[in-house]
């Protein structure tokens, strides 16, 4: 399959350096000279200037609002010297340069002046919104955003704000210069481009040497910038007592508080949300799902959503791709059994045939194929997903993510003291202590969650059980209803318990106080994982391995898989559609001269990205239907590819233009949900195998072949240990990185250890 | 359990650098004044001086034979001026000072001198014997010595070399100087004690802060010492073409062939064995088995005969503590329920007693709680051991050895090429063509021969019922003897098949050729392992799964245990014993003024150490037992346990004092053996589950309460499979390693990318 690399979207995206002024301009498609003409008209409207005047230092500290703003600020921000702010207003006063017209309108706010000079640029690309709350005084945003722009030497943030065109407005824009882009690459372990035209860990001293190190908008993705800004604004850490100006004392920051965690529970920040970038969106979407393109543009996806999202597109092609030998076979089995047609028409009119015994023969070995090739399908599959998946991790440089080394993530907590790792001092939390939470506290409440399920569904079919003895008893419309109330009752219990659940997860991974980012995004996701896995398939359990009825489960897994075929196309193309064309009205009509910040509110309008949960629980439910029970319904993997060529379509339409952009992390791989399907497709061998068992046919052939029950279920067995075998055998034999990519990273840890020889040989020395 | 650290021991071993003299003097106990009075008289003998004066470089030049010899040597062997040897010469030319007594007889050999001076120490220490065939002439064993002692960059092995006190004789003594050793400790990515306490990998820059880097003895192990000279002699390669003096031209070398390995086939070297300590031997022998220890001294091992050795008394101790649970469970189970000892008789006496109908409750749980107990036990203790593992490979410093960095093995063959990991010059051998090897030729051989196994089995089935059947047709004395021949017959075959098979192995494994030595040991003992044990334990399986008796199980499985009892100490202890009596007498009547040489050849006269692979076979064996049948037959571990107590000592026994000294490469932890434990563990869920489902017990309790076989079934296959899980979660939930080592390694990592990231930047400014 051929992908962009994403050097070649940059360069697409036009003269990059350009591009960033443009954003600031254009929605229309018609850019380049409209666009210039356009910047002079909003320039006049005393706006443009504020964001997309070129950088000139000399000029904005001229303003004299601004001036005495600032002092203002200083007097009442106690925390102003700190800050830095009197460094930056000092050699303000240096400076003595003639007032220009742009700087006419008092009270325009800009961009806050670079620390360091090797950051000032042509221009500043918005990356960030921050929307603060309504009350927020003056002072307090003011004091934010000296805060934003402080350099971190002094506990600021290193970035660069805008106040918006007013002053007073309740938004801050937030964009990052290049050294405070430069060192968080590094801190984040990010692999860029060497001169050598290798992909190295990047290296802040070294910079000179990659690729692009000068023009930020090449050398990262522009989810990678904006991740970056949040990673600087959430890290902040107050570096002494301090009083927010403008805020009650209850919210005086402690040394090394989190500053923007205060901030939030202060209401003073109600979020934020990373910019689109109009140009580049308008490209991506061609190439994504206007028009009809057999690849997705993966590596366009990661430049603009971040590898998170890249990776779950770039699953979800890779397993719709793999669903085509299983659904051929299916139809095939179909078109030669006839007796599976009669099973179709059984599952599809309720009431099942007489069971016609046409040779058995045929028949059985159609179910064995399905069933053994299903299972060691699903075996290779994953194995050579591992292998795109390293590899596509190293495209995108995040094959050596530094997270273990990196700052704890901000709502860790623990007794200061050194890490024995990076010899830093930061919060510590012994393992065995987190340990024993999980043990002690999060499992027994997992666990009894599932019980609730299983309760909820045995009190399900009681109650039906009743009804059904109920409505036989007096037959009237009243009991006539009554049949639905169980079924009614169920989905409403399901649901509420879901929720709950969901809630009841987070506090406890909270709870559970893990180091890392990922960690704590692994561990909730595998709890609400196994949960919404557990109340997806109890039902379908219950009936295969408890009521044994397999002309129920075809009906069932028929029936779920229709209607999860509708449910998909309805939520995910319809709704899409009539939110898109009512709801999201104003981005439309918004004209190209409106002030720019109206478009970024118009951004903030749109609904907050749900997440990929949803989209990856939905393709474990359906690998699940598979995988699990395919054998019963053969056409299981041709209805699947069907519904999954709409999927990446209405996905990506969703993601582009339905919600608000996410944030997300830089990640090497799908997480824990690598995983989930991974066990799914060794518990599908247990499933498949006794499926065969219960199949009609093989016991007509058992009771053919004179084989007893026993002895049945003893063949069942054995082939079920082989084919366990034979699976692990795969799975460990297929390796889970290409040659190359091995060879590359063994390369790496030879250098690094040869480095580490020379370097305690120099440390030594000095 | 109490470990001495090999510094300690070191310590312990007197004075260090004097043992090196020591060492050549003295076998006998009283040393000391002794040994010193020794010196002077052996001196007189015209003999000590040649391996016990002090180091003194102006001496030996000066003695005009050896001139001479050099000279001759120089002319004759081509290599000569290419070894080096030429600069020595003129070195020596240098120098005038008097004749010594001790360079009185003509034909004295001496140390080789040492390239540079850092290396000049006081005492040489002889630590490898190497043995000349006994057609070498003088020129070629000159040569050898030279090309032994000459230092590296001239393409010899930069060792020293001392011929024995007769030039003209069949042995060459050789050592090893210190940077010669530093530089292996390195290469072998070693670690070793800093100054800070740590351990760190050790690197030769950075020497001065590493402890006792300036005292070899007490820096290296004896047995990291003389594998370092083997792994230095066997990485020999000619640096351009070359004629060896002395040999036919068709042993003429090509460039970067193995010298070595040239030598081995034209029966120059016909082996080397590293030399003993008698000082350190007898301290070891004495902690170790004379008297009663509990613990045994696992460091001292470490030193004396390196880290495999000690990686395997470590886990027999482990494992042989770890029997104790099931031991007590074992007695207490017998004890308990009066049906197990009816069994024990059973097993005992050959007839199968009434099967008496006791209270069945008991004893099934009895049964049940063994079986259940020893299947969670085998993964507790695997893990357990696993931690135990890395926890001794960090103290002894091979936590992170740097196999793949360092040179291929000797027999590893391939074109020239750059290696892509490290960047140098040699011999590469693609991946697929291994795998393309080992799944077309091994596998099908491995396959094959098993099968021969069965098929001999089968055969001698056959065979015993067509005697039998004889026997009951006509019976005489004949047919009586008749009865015999098949299993004489099955045991002859078994041993020479399993001999074929050994050889079969070992050329495929060379066929598939591995660049490391360690991945050649693994991939050899995994071939012979899975056939040994399945030698093993086929009769047992087919008792088990395919004639599903029990009883019989039982009998065979205990006159198996008693057998193997037996056998094992006649082998291990009483052959040993005799052996020791009779045929190693020469070592024993050795008196402490017979020439050094003498005591030398001494040492090679015993016969060569057989390795490791049966006393781990043993041990995999018996966990077998244990693991896989112990539910019927529950004193299995008292027995094991027994036997254990005792191997621990006769196995030290037998490696001190009945066989050569091995040599044995630094390992990091029992490599293939482990997962074969492990996979026997899961291996027994399977066993136990199916036995426990024919005991007699669970038969009638499932006709008691009305279970139809195949329901019966159903349970044990839905109870093996939460073993399955149970086991699995266990085996995933003990961390592999120990908190405090984790934290290390991710700090070494850390530091390393600190220190490549430094590095890159110094080399591009440089």
């Amino acid at each position: 399959m051929k992908l962009v690399t994403s050097q070649q979207v940059v360069s697409a995206g036009g003269p990059a350096p350009p591009a960033g002024v443009f954003t600031l301009l254009t929605i229309c498609p018609e850019r380049g000279k409209a666009g210039r003409a356009h910047t002079a008209r909003l320039a006049k409207q005393g706006f443009g200037g504020s964001l997309t005047e070129n950088w000139r230092p000399e000029l904005h500290h001229q303003n004299p609002a601004s001036l005495i703003m600032m002092k203002a600020g200083e007097d009442e921000g106690g925390a102003g010297g700190r800050l830095g702010f009197s460094k930056q207003q000092d050699s303000d006063a240096t400076q003595g340069k003639p007032l220009s017209k742009l700087s006419s309108t008092p009270v325009k706010g800009d961009w806050t002046k670079v620390s360091c000079p090797c950051c000032e640029s042509e221009q500043v690309e918005p990356l960030v919104l921050v929307k603060l709350g309504a009350q927020v005084g003056p002072e307090t945003k003011r004091w934010l955003i000296r805060l934003i722009g402080a350099p971190q030497k002094d506990g600021g943030a290193g970035l660069l704000a805008h106040p918006g065109e007013d002053a007073r407005g309740s938004i801050i824009v937030v964009s990052a210069p290049r050294c405070t882009l430069l060192r968080a690459t590094e801190e984040l372990g990010l692999c860029k481009v060497y001169h050598t035209g290798e992909m190295e860990a990047f290296s802040y001293n070294d910079r000179d040497n990659f690729r692009n190190s000068n023009n930020m908008e090449a050398f990262l993705t522009l989810a990678e910038r904006e991740y970056i800004v949040k990673y600087e604004l959430e890290g902040l850490r107050a570096q002494k007592d301090l009083k927010i100006p403008g805020l009650p004392d209850k919210y005086t920051l402690q040394n090394r508080d989190n500053i923007w965690q205060k901030l939030c529970s202060a209401r003073v920040v109600v979020d934020m949300c990373p910019l689109h970038n109009p140009e580049k969106l308008k490209q991506l979407k061609e190439a994504w799902y206007l028009g009809n393109h057999l690849s997705q543009p993966l590596d366009a996806v990661n430049e603009y959503f971040g590898s998170s999202v890249a990776f779950y597109f770039s699953f979800l092609d890779f397993y719709t791709w793999s669903l085509l030998p299983p659904a051929v076979l299916g139809l095939s089995i179909v078109y030669f059994s006839g007796d599976v047609q009669k099973e179709m028409v059984e599952s599809v009119s309720k009431s099942p045939l007489p069971d016609i015994q046409d040779d058995s023969g045929l028949v059985v070995s159609g179910h064995m194929i399905q069933a053994v090739f299903s299972m060691l399908w699903s075996t290779v599959v994953m194995e050579l997903w591992k292998r795109r998946s390293a590899t596509l991790s190293y495209r995108w440089g995040t094959l050596q993510l530094a997270e273990r080394f990196a700052e704890p993530r901000p709502s860790f907590h623990g007794n200061l003291g050194v890490n024995p790792v990076t010899g830093r001092v930061e919060p510590l939390f012994s393992e065995w202590q987190r340990d024993l939470r999980m043990l002690l506290v999060s499992v027994p409440v997992v666990g009894l969650s599932m019980g609730l399920v299983v309760l909820g569904m045995m009190c399900f079919y009681w109650g039906e059980a009743q009804v059904k003895q109920l409505h036989k008893d007096w037959d009237s419309y009243l009991s006539q209803t009554l049949l639905y109330i169980p079924s009614v009752l169920h989905i409403v219990y399901t649901n509420m318990l879901g929720n709950v659940y969901r809630t009841v997860a987070q506090s406890l991974t909270e709870f559970e106080n893990h180091r890392e980012e990922s960690a704590y995004e692994n561990h909730l996701t595998a709890k609400v994982l196994v949960f919404t896995f557990f109340n997806n398939f109890a039902v379908l359990f219950h009936i295969a391995f408890y009521k044994q009825d397999v002309p129920l489960l075809r009906k069932r897994l028929a029936s779920l898989l229709i209607v999860t075929q509708l449910v998909n196309q309805v939520t995910e193309v319809v709704i899409p559609f009539l939110v898109d064309r009512f709801i999201s009205a104003p981005q439309r009509n918004e004209k190209e001269n409106d002030p720019q910040e109206d478009k970024f509110r118009n951004q903030r309008a749109l609904p907050p990205f749900p997440g990929l949960f949803a989209e990856y629980i939905e393709l474990l439910v359906q690998f699940g239907y598979l995988s699990l029970f395919s054998c019963v319904f053969p056409l299981t993997a041709v209805l699947l590819l069907l519904n999954n060529m709409t999927e990446i379509r209405s996905d990506a339409y969703k993601i582009c233009k339905l919600f608000r952009k996410p944030f997300y992390p830089p990640v090497a791989n799908m997480g824990v949900w690598q995983i989930a399907f991974e066990v799914l497709s060794f518990v599908s061998v247990v499933s498949n195998c006794w499926l065969l068992l219960l199949s009609s046919h093989i016991q007509v052939w058992g009771q053919e072949n004179g084989l007893s029950g026993a002895n049945l279920l003893l063949v069942a067995v054995i082939i079920e240990h082989v084919l366990f075998l034979v699976k692990f055998i795969i799975a460990v034999v297929i390796p889970d990185e290409p040659y190359w990519i091995r060879k590359k990273r063994e390369h790496i840890e030879y250098a690094s250890m040869q480095a580490l020889r020379q370097m305690t040989l120099e440390v030594r020395e000095s």
